[in-house]
């Protein structure tokens, strides 16, 4: 018999609610003989607020034990906006190297998106999550003044930038299209953009099976919305991973179904996983919220502790759910629903 | 009478053909008293191949002598990504200081959008031209090897934020439903993202009649697929807009419709004016390319210079044979219709 130490960030607005329904799936889904042992951090904008604190050094130390992380959701409009992304949210990713940041978007049967024509969309999307313009290298000059002078530096890195390269192939040749598309700007990023472009040549050797492309980022959000069939894999970097998958949420029926893996694959830091949606505090407390982006978080944390069966289990009940939704149900009931799925 | 001195770079692939419409339709939409005299430029791919030369100083040193620039398209898959692109397009836009780059996003009746419903669209961006990630300023070590670092600095100024958050707001004032939105990622970028929401919140005192709100990035390609229509004039930086406006390019019926002005409004350099698609080398010379957002793009130049009227007549005409194809028309038939519209 096995345990998992699972912190648990519920974080702001929703976060608290979705959160409890994903452990309520992570708990139905777990083998008998696992034993899931949650440990629950306060951090967000509540603790911000009380103690001016983001993330302090000694919950940082803590968290390093855990196997994985599950995190709701960080942000509240009443916190000076990079407060808590930088001081938290990044500040974890960078502290536990989660440098394979997993997206997935995929149009579930059932689920209407924004698109004529509903097509199939199943890609994943690699995303860079340690480097390029998200290292928090800029800074200002004159601040505050008419001659103000702000800067922002993109850093990459042929070791950073080879690791997730490597691991999106790795994913694309176990897929059955095997299809690998590189996004990036290289025709103006030239420097960034020719490492990568170089890397991505270079790494590809090794995976004479997968189909290759590559893309400009501009050009790249066109065939999200005319072609997203064509996608298989995608590889690219922090800021245009960012913004192509909330597109991708968006083409694939919102950003209320897509999940996260803040995945470091060396299992040095735990890893962390989070719905991509925010605190959504308009609607929080009020069992609105959908979970089911958490939920499927949920499966990727169990596909990368080791439990793919039961990943797969709760991503099958997320499918079933959806095919057959109709009315209106608050977040426990979701929960329920899904729980009951899986565990039945 | 007065004479408009027009320097016409068709560049590569489908440029030539598209220009020769775009001036087919300019010359038709002219005042009889107006004499329109063309240079053209010879430059893009095939000089490249020729000379080595992408936008030679004596050429550049001519080009600031006319009234404007009528641009087609450039690049060749046979030229290294970035070399005509940072060495013309973008030298053009940094030399002659287009620090206004105007992308409409309008959905015309008769053009079907890839969005289930046909949302009603009509919003245009003004993107900044001369700063941001554009600059040009990055670089790499140990370049080519397993240890390279490679570098890209965004360069943002108060002066250069200033003067295209006053234009967009002026722009949101003319219009009727006065609404102008900050696109940024000033929750990550906080140095550069906290100067332009601080100049866009101060430059606001100005317009107290103009409604503002601010998105990030990655929830804006969020609403150009799910609610379009929120969008009035949007305001943002170099990269930013490249990809939204690709996006809306798609979103509005594809890049074959979308127009561009890179304007410096001072008129102390010459403005230019491209359709935002590229040379499309596969259907190049075989008469397939769709001339409209040449068309519309000389729109533009109409009206930045003062010809309101006629540019109104260019943009009737081209809603007008939208709203009627039918079939598929050669480029120069599709020129034809519009010039026989704005002259009839
Ligand atoms: C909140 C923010 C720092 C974050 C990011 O930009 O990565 C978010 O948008 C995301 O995609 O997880
Ligand atoms: C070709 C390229 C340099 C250019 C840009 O990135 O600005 C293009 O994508 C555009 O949008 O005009």
């Amino acid at each position: 018999s096995r345990t998992i130490r699972l912190a648990v960030v519920p974080g702001d607005g929703i976060g608290q609610e979705v959160v409890a329904e994903g452990l309520k799936v992570l708990e139905a889904a777990l083998p008998a003989d696992v034993k899931l042992e949650t440990t629950e951090y306060d951090l967000g904008a509540r603790r911000y607020h009380r103690t001016g604190e983001t993330l302090p050094d000694s919950v940082l130390a803590e968290l390093k034990g855990f196997d994985a992380i599950l995190l709701g959701a960080i942000g509240d409009p009443s916190v000076p906006s990079g407060v808590l992304e930088r001081g938290l949210l990044l500040k974890l990713r960078f502290a536990f190297d989660h440098h394979i940041n997993l997206r997935p978007g995929r149009l579930f049967p059932g689920v209407s998106s924004p698109l004529a024509g509903q097509p199939e969309i199943d890609f994943v999307v690699v995303r860079e999550g340690t480097e390029g313009p998200y290292v928090g290298n800029g800074g200002s000059l004159r601040t505050g003044t008419p001659h103000e002078v702000a800067t922002e530096v993109s850093l990459n890195t042929a070791y950073g930038i080879e690791r997730v390269v490597r691991d999106a192939y790795r994913r694309a040749q176990a897929r059955p299209r095997k299809k690998l598309t590189l996004v990036h700007k290289n025709n103006v990023l030239v420097h960034a953009g020719h490492l990568w472009s170089r890397i991505f040549a270079e790494v590809g050797a090794e995976f004479p099976e997968v189909a290759t492309d590559y893309l400009h980022v501009d050009a790249a959000t066109i065939f999200f919305v005319t072609q997203p069939e064509r996608f298989d894999v995608i590889v690219t970097d922090n800021l245009f991973g960012d913004i192509l998958t909330d597109l991708a949420a968006a083409v694939t029926g919102g950003i209320g179904l897509a999940a996260s893996g803040n995945i470091n694959p060396s299992g040095e830091f735990p890893s962390m996983f989070e719905p991509v949606h925010g605190s959504a505090p308009d609607i929080a407390g009020q069992g609105k919220a959908d979970p089911t982006a958490t939920v499927l978080s949920v499966a990727m944390l169990l596909e990368h502790l080791g439990y793919a069966a039961e990943a797969a289990r709760v991503e099958a009940a997320v499918a079933a759910d959806l095919a057959e939704r109709t009315g209106t149900r608050s977040t426990s009931q979701v929960g329920d629903a899904l729980a009951g799925r899986v565990s039945g």
